[in-house]
């Protein structure tokens, strides 16, 4: 991929559109635009707040450099939007790679499959897997540190907290790899795996090659998906956490959330209820502990997220602290004072 | 299905053949013989300790009348044994309908499915599924009583737990159905869902999904799988207990078992911690309870089976018996017991 072109047609509210969200933070150098004609003519600072000048337009005629176009957007059930249809079939034919992280695999849509053929352009399906592996706890190397990034819902920072902490580690010189879950962060990394898109038998297991893959590095930044606490997909969470075995954690949440993203009756729990239900089904399979809270402060004015962050530091005994608005200056150096304590 | 064939060739033992095994428990009308030519001339009895004279055969020639060859193994990993092909593929020429639980599916094997065309016969994948759709704690009827089987460890009889109370209840003249989630119990029951052969995203939809395909009963008892202990399928079993959202657990285990199936350097965790778990991670959806101990006392005499459910129900303070040995019938109390007090 080189001259990207996203799509979030008709639904770019920035949680519907987080993969173009974290596309854009991430791989800014290598987007042309966004491509949603109920947006024309906006920037994506307008539209998502991230992304300075990078513009919004209505056909993929007034971008006729690009090569890609990324399907942007990551909906519970994964199928694609009909009035997408037409889109994906024009990128086809100017001869684009489409990229999706969508359930609905493009390379399994008939009419998908038969136009890109005669176009001879790709389909990539970033969800396509074939994990068969199951989880054994078998070769795990020690001295890796494995640090996961957990919430107490869905959409609430994890992935950007994973990234920013592995970042953040890689920077103060410390050999650490973000180990990707997830769509949007494999489009990003390059590698990982898809776990909510493996047969279930074998969720567990595709977590554990993820470690197993990366052990070499001295400490992994696993991202995390969903939440224990949510009605949907608290299976893959579970999966996850008892595949890669962290040694630590760090809670994410969204300060004012009240309810799970998709179940409006249902309410999420606090920071230290999650706390409290992550570290005892981690502690079935092997001793992890929450290190830090990385808070998603975007509905909270400067005082108010340091206020948020005080009472969770408070609380909890450890940091707290925004990424995106602070730095991840605090959770790296937690991150540090764990690989210390435990030796490794 | 009506005159079958059981496989299990050179994998007789009674974990390895348990789909054999609980289809000749259940099933035994339509049996015509086991093929495993390793044990030919032995009795199903002599082999299994169930099925009396059913036949040990070493092929298909000795079975004639056979109609049906089911697959009576449940591997981790799903996979066809390699020695098993050319016995697949003569029954298929023979006209047999091909019945496999395997994740790996006969439909998906280009030699057996082009041999299946050329002789006109079936070949049926039981955890074949297009799961699709996410659990949302919607639309669930408050009126019907939702008990789960649980484990602390794999095959230790939740299925025949699950089967013998729904049996026990619809005696007494309740309105009870078994709830299959697994290959042997679908077979068995004729309907259910294979949730460990979902795609991740959708195993606590699935779940749900047969909630809402059932709730019309009054009293559902869910087959549960795997363990929140066994570190390759904790996934599958938390998907399960939060799309199906127990009022009542029964916590099954066999006596004796210290380490888990498949990872013998994982130790199983006692009955007790069993509870605590399940009731704690059931209560973040729903609040459910352990209601009863189905033991699994498959290695003790009579005398040390009766000991046994002696200091479970005093640790507990739930009745505890052997199905197989003694009957459902404190199990069923129990479930009643519970159905009374939440006045449902």
């Amino acid at each position: 991929m080189a001259r990207i072109v996203v799509l979030t047609e008709g639904r770019s509210d920035p949680l519907s559109a987080k993969t173009a969200v974290n596309l854009i933070r991430y791989r800014r150098d290598e987007m042309v635009a966004i491509l949603d004609s109920t947006s024309r003519g906006m920037t994506s600072q307008q539209l998502f707040a991230i992304g300075g000048d990078l513009p919004v337009i209505a056909t993929l005629e007034e971008a006729p450099e690009a090569d890609a176009l990324v399907i942007g957007i990551a909906p519970a059930g994964g199928k694609i939007p009909r009035p997408w249809r037409p889109i994906l079939l024009d990128a086809i034919q100017r001869g684009m790679t489409i990229v999706s992280g969508l359930h609905d695999f493009l390379s399994d849509d008939a009419e998908l499959a038969a136009a890109a053929q005669r176009a001879g352009t790709r389909l990539v399906d970033v969800r396509k897997n074939n994990e068969r592996a199951v989880a054994k706890q078998l070769g795990i190397r020690n001295e890796c540190l494995r640090v996961l990034t957990i919430g107490n819902d869905c959409s609430v920072g994890k992935m950007v907290a994973a990234i920013e902490i592995a970042r953040g580690l890689q920077e103060a010189g410390h050999d650490a790899k973000f180990v990707a879950t997830g769509q949007t962060g494999i489009m990003i990394e390059g590698d990982g795996c898809p776990v909510d898109c493996v047969v279930a038998d074998f969720v567990n297991g595709a977590a554990e090659r993820l470690v197993l893959a990366n052990q070499h590095h001295d400490i992994l930044l696993v991202e995390g998906q969903g939440s224990l606490f949510h009605p949907s997909f608290s299976s893959v969470t579970l999966g996850l956490l008892h595949g890669c075995l962290p040694d630590g954690m760090v809670v994410c949440y969204e300060a004012g959330r009240k309810t799970a993203r998709g179940v409006d009756h249902v309410s999420v729990p606090s920071v230290g209820e999650t706390k409290r239900i992550y570290e005892s089904m981690a502690s079935v399979m092997h001793p992890g502990r929450v290190v830090g809270v990385a808070v998603n402060g975007r509905h909270l004015s400067d005082s108010e997220l340091a206020r948020e962050c005080r009472r969770v530091r408070d609380q909890l005994q450890v940091p707290a602290c925004d990424v995106m608005r602070t730095g991840s200056g605090e959770l790296v150096d937690a991150v540090l004072a764990l690989k210390r304590e435990l030796g490794k």
